[in-house]
């Protein structure tokens, strides 16, 4: 899977829904793709429309594994989170052991893409329910860079923020210690400004939330990577 | 580092004393290495000191990082366990972001080898440090390994019974999901039989103990490889 030219992801939520119109004008935006996540109560139903919608109109597709509901056969990237920074095996290891244990030999390895998560927002669903230990310096950002480079090789090393525009030096200490290992950033964009920012210091952001509260805003961010 | 034509490892334990002239008989065992390497309790003179002995006489010698005594500097080769069936993060990654967090720097990552281990004597002392869930099926153990091999895609997969000697048909599990992943086994060979039974299976088999109890019967467990 080629990642070197991708710069910048729109988030897409199963559980949220677009304007009127918005599927043709987010694949004409100049945007490299879409990630179809969400933490929690996802509905098989609403993945697989999303999907359906996105997946034929040339831009890749990634679905990030975070919810029973995503593993749905058929798309041609996967993503697989596992969070670095949590205090729990579950959110490192032991969903991934559950899911491999029981679809075995139907996951497609060579379409899957193994992101590790550094979630540094105290008050986000994510880093709750991954119970994430967010009390970092950052030198404890970079250490976990480090181990994703060097210890486990993982093609993504991802910052996320979750809903809030995170502090770039945080980012700047990951992206200090990566040389293979694609510096992912998400969380709070919402103005050309702030895509611009975190641009500079990784190599792709992700922007999600905005597109559900000022589209045309969630659009404009596009033109800070081209 | 070059893997593929080790078939045998002797384990030494810094802890532990070997009869006189061991040093040589070893070296001329036919092994194809060295893993220096314990659990708990390691003084660095005795580690330097076991170091010192092996690390000149032109075989390989693995320094396990399992006791921050066993960050010595100077070693060609480092091995990181990572305890993929612990239910505690701290042995999947935790105390591995401290010492990279600590040393940063002055690690000499090509240099390292992650070795995925999985512990299956629940009455190892290893097993009840780690927190290992050693309560797993043939199905368990095959995921780990799929882990190991698709995911983290470690150089490694250790499967650990760490004083008794284990059920092959654990370890044929395992093997049935690797490629390129390596499958080490470790844990009561005492006989040429056992060690012939184990490597039929592994890649790589590690004998420790039995150095410590019947050091001839020990020497002889080369030749189930040869």
């Amino acid at each position: 899977m080629e990642l070197v030219h991708v710069r910048h992801l729109f988030k897409l939520d199963p559980a949220k829904c677009l304007p009127d119109g918005a599927v043709d004008r987010l694949v004409r935006s100049g945007t490299d793709g879409f990630i179809i996540g969400g933490s929690d109560g996802l509905q098989l139903d609403a993945v697989q429309g999303l999907f359906q919608d996105f997946a034929s109109r040339g831009l890749p597709v990634f679905m990030e594994v975070s919810d029973e509901a995503m593993i749905m056969p058929g798309a041609s990237h996967y993503l697989i989170p596992m969070v670095l920074n949590t205090t729990d095996v579950k959110w490192l290891l032991g969903a991934h052991h559950g899911i491999v244990k029981q679809y075995g030999d139907f996951i497609p390895w060579p379409h899957v893409l193994v992101e590790g998560y550094c979630i540094l927002n105290p008050d986000a669903k994510a880093a709750q329910l991954a119970k994430a230990n967010t009390e970092l310096t950052e030198s404890d950002v970079a250490a976990y860079a480090s181990i994703a480079e060097n210890m486990l090789r993982l093609p993504v090393f991802y910052v996320e923020y979750s809903g809030v525009f995170g502090d770039s030096r945080m980012l700047q200490a990951a992206r200090d210690e990566l040389v293979n290992t694609k510096l992912w950033y998400g969380g709070g964009i919402r103005t050309v400004a702030q895509a611009r920012e975190m641009s500079a210091i990784a190599g792709v952001i992700i922007v999600g939330n905005i597109l559900y509260e000022d589209f045309e805003q969630a659009l404009e961010t596009v033109s800070a990577v081209r």
